[in-house]
């Protein structure tokens, strides 16, 4: 099995990882099996594609339908194994799974601006990140629940740190791209697994405080 | 008066019921006349513009600005005369003219979709879907109420049927694509009519409970 | 200096103000450096970009990053200095900033739709509006917060009737569209300015009642 194959393969695994996540992150809030096939479709592929419009190149998956059907599937048998997927120890490997994800779709995204030379070089960063977490963000929003840059958890971040040590790292090291983009993507998977293991957040120190408290009755 | 004719203007009709009840669906919660114009506005062409962007053609009010037109002059109306429409027997002739408007927009869409060979079999589906909700769910997000996805309603599900059976019915019977069309528009008015009439929701079984009680004072 | 430097510059400044308006707008709700960066980011420059998406050209800043420095810088800075320029005098001289990138914007949109005669003579004024105020209401949004559209203040209508002059006027004075587009801006600019000033409002004539007391049970 060849490198292209192995990232497809692992692109297919990060694919489900996002609609399954995306299914289980809504379906606290009560969801019929119609809205978790949209939110978890709209997880897993919502990213790349405000992406792809933003770059102006033709949407990833209109070439290839399989992030589709994977996504579908994968948000169908979510919704029906709920119960069992939400059991501690299966959720867990989940999220290591979407941290697995994560790490490739922003490398690869990093990559494919970087490619076509796209407002280099702030772009592939930017694209990186928004890749990585825009699909979230879409189901948070149309889900009605508070969106991850609400929130102090350790998501965004190491997406961020990796994508500018690819962008930096490359344009020191430009003779190995594909090892390098390895390298970094293991370098995201690597902080956001520990942020899950050891459930760290954003210091305190780092986040304004709430000072919303009688803010609900004004709305 | 041809076929052409008579699809542009039930288009026309169509625009202005997705306006109207767009209008409809915020006035509750406290709007200007400004808001409200923008909101019925979006209501009506949202979708399309989101499906024109994903297929990276023009989008089709800039062709055509009688859209735009028609969407702002019934939502100024529909602001302004807002407590006749809101009258049990009107609104639920809105009700049935949004779903005139549903139905058509959805399969013209596919039929948009089919014609530039996009994605195929699966993007004429998503696309038909995305152009009769998307609009609704861009209103509800800007509005800052529940989205469709959260309810149980059936809205979105009629349609899904609607261009999967105009999907897979054209791969059988190539040979007659308007009548096909104008029977698959149908068959979404039926359904979505009987969902009106009878109330009909999407069944408790096919839902998660919502497990959200204490949730909010964590947000 | 001649009037392209001039312009740029004011832009720029523009940009600082809409990032620092950005981020002062979601730190009272609790948000970290991150998130801060991001929604300030969006603010100045998420307008403009979806302008470009819907034109069907390439978005603005990847030709020019310095929009994008700038707005990283200025909400690195506002959320540092945030219980600083929280202080009413300097929240006030930002406001006024504001209306000033506010003002320029969107009638630098409307030029730049008419320029390529996209969906004339309706699509300027759209365009023009939307820059200026798609920024914040893509922040709203993913920060949680009831939108531009659903409060009563006086943001977007001053934008539309200097969009709705430019335009009109210019189809009866076609011979100076520099001079007229900087009369329309300080127009915006002053109507923006006098309802910060005065602290005008929407009357409420114009306003439909809220009616959702009970209604945040039920969703």
């Amino acid at each position: 099995m060849d490198v292209a194959t192995l990232q497809y393969l692992l692109g297919m695994v990060g694919t489900v990882a996002f609609a399954v996540t995306g299914v289980l992150a809504v379906t606290p809030r009560g969801i019929d099996l119609f809205g978790a096939c949209v939110l978890g479709l709209i997880t897993a592929i919502g990213g790349g594609t405000i992406r792809d419009l933003i770059l102006g190149v033709p949407v990833f998956w209109a070439a290839d339908l399989n992030y589709i059907w994977v996504a579908l599937a994968a948000s169908f048998v979510a919704f029906l194994t709920e119960r069992l997927l939400t059991r501690k120890e299966i959720y867990r490997t989940m999220l290591y799974l979407d941290a697995l994800g994560l790490s490739m779709f922003a490398i690869q995204a990093a990559q494919k601006v970087m490619w076509i030379e796209f407002g280099m070089p702030l772009a592939p960063i930017l694209m990186g990140v928004l890749t990585a977490i825009g699909g979230g963000l879409l189901r948070d929003v149309l889900a009605g629940q508070p969106t991850l840059l609400m929130r102090r958890e350790l998501y965004a971040i190491p997406v961020t740190c990796g994508c500018v040590l690819y962008v930096v790292g490359l344009s020191w090291l430009p003779a190995y791209p594909v090892e390098f983009g390895i390298t970094c993507s293991l370098f995201i998977l690597v902080l956001r697994s520990a942020a899950i293991y050891w459930d760290l957040h954003v210091p305190l120190w780092l986040t304004t405080q709430s000072r919303e408290k009688d803010q609900d009755e004004e709305n």
